[in-house]
């Protein structure tokens, strides 16, 4: 008994520290448990590249409100804009032609391997960098590929990271998706296509001081511009499909040896038409569904 | 000393709570601080209304990579697909043109309350509405508002934001920004302009049977259909600028009777140019700072 009393401090203390540990080991599992859960929405098939701090945390300045007819550098001096009208009849024929025209544009993987004069992607591009952007940034890097090697390995890259990507989904939603599947992760258009626009925006913008300059809303931006891109590209008669290549923008970055600024949004293999291109029969919804007037 | 050692056993078990309640209080605070940090980062300039679960936890299906040409609800039969194609020199003369003249359009503040035919607008909004968009989800409302008295009420939540927003701002950077500041919070064309549009994603969709459909990358999709927006109207002599009204998402919404998947994005001025329109003296980029050949 005697014994037993002396020990008893020794069992306490013993007992607290097992209980006090216990405590803290569950505290860590439950904070793991969250963090694999939050991963597990978040992962794998969110691309963590394409986050940047500036969708985040974009800062607000005049600038960001009304795009692009200031800089951050100084107030430039304003002057009168005079730009072409038209009478009201010409309008709606303008406008009812360019509905026409670009309702004409679709998406097309089947791309032909006939050279395209580089020119005209050059004007192309040079058209899509009249987009708006926040605060006049112009927050885009279009890099333009026609190198067979090149190409090859951007398509190495991408089916690699498609093929993990099909495998994993359809090891999740089987049976949903065999049904659905008719295309694959093989992307023959990315050896095919004459062209390959890579389109980086550039999260932040370096001033010539050095210091980092924030792109807001660089995003919004960049589509904008691949927006106008596509009406270019249109224009002259040349197809593409948007895609926006999931986990694959860090290796295609050290790639072409972009810099951590810039992070992958969207790749368009572009080209002529293949002569036996077929496009999915769908239809686009009525003005009464995408308008509302008020 | 009989009673010292009788009580050991308790001053143990205190002092094993004690420390084992002071260990999980640190913890605690090392979470909250953390928080509270990650928190400020993102306050107040970020529109949180714009933020929605799937820019986050988008998940990838087939049509995310390849848009636009697939639906989620069946396989469509395919058809040939045969557009109009240019000879290089025709080409080439067209991506020119069509470059001169986006070159032309410039973010404008100054609009004209001349009246705009409806029909004009409503091809507009059809072209914006050819845009692709992931697994053609078409994520788009576009809000059209030319009753005066909405106009007016539009007007009034922005610019209350936007006094907030100035004012919260030159308290963080006076000096800078009074040097800045031409613009200041008060936004006449939004009483001026014949027409307001406010670009509405769509961050799901909701199908026949209730269900929810996630719009995987609608704000990608629904940017690029405002650069083809934007490209319309520059095709038959309207103007707009560019705005991302902060912070003024659910109060639009609540006004203009959106649902709650749909977030405003963009508002868009649209008429033709006042007079005296003038705009600021800003150069673009030349090609060789926005592309790289490889």
């Amino acid at each position: 008994m005697a014994v037993f009393s002396t020990l008893t401090p020794v069992f306490v203390a013993v007992l607290c520290v097992i209980i006090g540990f216990l405590f803290k080991n569950s505290q860590r599992r439950e904070t793991r448990s969250k963090q694999k859960r939050s991963g597990e929405t978040a992962r794998p098939w969110v691309d963590e590249d394409l986050q940047d701090d500036t969708e985040i945390s974009r800062k607000h300045n005049e600038d960001d409100d009304d795009w692009a007819d200031t800089t951050e550098e100084e107030n430039l001096p304003h002057i009168p804009y005079t730009p072409a009208q038209y009478s009201a009849a010409e309008m709606l024929e303008r406008s009812e032609k360019f509905y026409s025209f670009m309702n004409l544009r679709r998406s097309v993987r089947f791309i032909s391997p006939e050279p395209v004069p580089k020119e005209v992607i050059d004007n192309v591009i040079r058209t899509a960098g009249t987009a708006p952007s926040g605060a006049h940034t112009e927050p885009w890097t279009f890099v333009v590929v026609s190198d067979a090697d090149v190409k090859h390995k951007i398509r190495e890259i991408i089916e690699e990271e498609e093929e993990i990507n099909y495998k994993q989904r359809m090891g999740d939603k089987w049976v949903h998706d065999l049904k659905r599947l008719r295309t694959n992760w093989v992307k023959e258009y990315l050896d095919v296509a004459p062209y390959l626009i890579l389109v980086f925006k550039q999260t932040y913008g370096v001033l010539p001081n050095g210091k980092k300059k924030t792109h807001y809303y660089n995003e919004i931006s960049v589509s904008i511009s691949c927006g106008i891109l596509l009406a270019a590209l249109q224009n002259v008669g040349l197809v593409t499909v948007t895609t926006t290549p999931l986990n694959c923008g860090p290796q295609l970055r050290s790639l072409l040896q972009r810099p951590t600024n810039e992070k992958l949004l969207i790749l368009l293999p572009v080209g002529y038409p293949a002569s036996d291109a077929r496009v999915p029969d769908l239809k686009r919804k009525d003005l009464s569904d995408i308008m509302v007037t008020v």
